[in-house]
């Protein structure tokens, strides 16, 4: 088999600590050529910006979109117009309308578009879905709460409208139990603590239902210092099964059937290798939606300002 | 053909104002029922809430749902798990998820789930989609400004989260763009002005492209006194349209091709029926997503508290 000529637009800390070592590992791929307007990686073609790449490399066959939500559009469309399949990180963009539509668009065109959710891909998440799909699931208690200044280090832009404030990790959490829960959900109520200097919230409570009223709750938050938390605890009519440390430990009752390494990128370009293979595409909004239902419907709470 | 037993639940102003006599208009339903903890209707069947009319009339075929969007979810799923049609009024609920897992519900139970627009059958909306379906647009001016205090007396619920502010009247300009512009189209920015003590906005500045880069604006506004407005401009390659008063009256050029009388509650129930007669369901989020992208990526704006 071939390998597939990829670039990478948008060449911050994700494309540099993840997407580079997961392509150097996965021989389904070859990294030719970077995009990024200040960035570079050494032995590698760089462009100032994807419609520069797109002109100059027309043997480029799929493009790694790493650039922030607020711009992702544009360059998705671009890709797609230009026949390249299109891998977007996540959330796939800043708006579900405009991924509605890269979706019409890559049906149109025939090529690939991957809306990825990287957390999907931590160690016991497959195993918890599987687990799962006999069960009812009667309680679900997300815990997802991190230090901002520790993970977020000047990062302005996640601050601001479209920047989705502590649903930027948070989306992780929705993009998992939306993965492994039997039964779709939807929020019911939510309550979002705002920074008075700020757009995007920096805690946010949130209390989901499905159609077989199970109690589904999830606490996202930014102002943990010491440990980190982000764990899953499921209550079934078989017992509980927690998935912890960002879905890399899996315990079943008492028993820990899973703990893995960082699989998550790895995962993210197998699978993309499988959809371009098979000529689909896997866009599944699912996880921004609940986000746009929590700014939708949750209830905004003014609290302290937040200086980094 | 026999006529559809139907009830209505939720008899508020709009179910007496519209539902009743739209439904009284057309053969092709009959008035059995109607669920309210207050109202009533002479010489109708009534029952104190949803779950009581489903157990002791199995004989009604279908629920018209008028309740406010944040109880529609569970009056809904009743209303389809005990094998009844059902029609939505708008918005179909308070969140885009729980809509999609109405859908489901519905597929799966072989009933039609209708959500409507109304302003959608406004007497001069099918004309315009489609002289402008041939047509490339260049650009969209939505001016939708109204008297809150006027329209909305004592609507508490209609402020608070999930109430939609501005956009319960703005939604209905969403559903007209969403039907007649050629294309899809997504918000790229805006700013929501919330009143300093609630949580719906009273005034919104929305800027949509499509993939052609159509500029599309829109102003939503309650704070109009005097003449109220409901106007959608458009221009295109082949000169401008207008619909306006609330889609009712459409101008082509400098012609005005139709002018019509309030034909919205007639063609939703004309629509039900030849859905009802189809097998078939109508279930388009896109005005809610829109909105709910105008919360996810907009700016909030504090102004004046707002008092009735």
């Amino acid at each position: 088999m071939n390998s597939t000529s990829v670039a990478i637009v948008g060449f911050g800390k994700i494309a540099r600590d993840q997407h580079v070592p997961a392509l150097h590992d996965n021989a389904a791929f070859t990294l030719d050529a970077v995009a990024s307007r200040n960035a570079s990686l050494e032995g590698v073609a760089h462009f100032r910006d994807i419609q520069t790449l797109l002109d100059e490399r027309p043997d480029i066959q799929a493009i790694s979109l790493c650039a922030p939500p607020q711009v992702r559009y544009r360059q998705a469309r671009a890709a797609i117009a230009a026949g390249k399949h299109v891998m977007l990180e996540k959330p796939p963009g800043a708006t579900l309308s405009e991924v509605e539509d890269l979706r019409a668009q890559a049906e149109r065109a025939g090529v690939t578009l991957f809306a990825t959710w990287h957390s999907r891909y931590a160690a016991g998440v497959a195993q918890a879905r599987e687990w799962l799909s006999e069960r009812r699931v009667s309680s679900v208690n997300v815990q997802w709460k991190e230090d901002v200044r520790r993970w977020h280090p000047g990062q302005e832009w996640i601050w601001e409208a479209g920047g989705l404030g502590v649903f930027d990790p948070g989306i992780n959490a929705l993009s998992i139990i939306t993965a492994i829960l039997p039964e779709p959900f939807f929020l019911t109520q939510g309550e979002l603590e705002v920074p008075a200097n700020r757009q995007g919230p920096i805690a946010a409570t949130l209390a989901f239902r499905d159609a077989y009223d199970a109690d589904i709750r999830a606490e996202f938050d930014w102002r943990q210092t010491g440990p980190q938390t982000w764990d899953i605890h499921i209550e079934t009519d078989a017992g509980p099964l927690s998935l912890t440390q960002g879905g890399s430990r899996l315990s079943i009752g008492d028993e820990v059937v899973m703990e893995g390494g960082d699989a998550e990128y790895p995962g993210l370009y197998a699978r993309f290798a499988e959809l371009i293979a098979h000529g689909e595409s896997d866009v599944d909004v699912a996880p921004l939606r609940h986000v746009a239902d929590a700014f939708l419907l949750g209830q905004r709470v003014s609290v302290d300002a937040f200086h980094e």
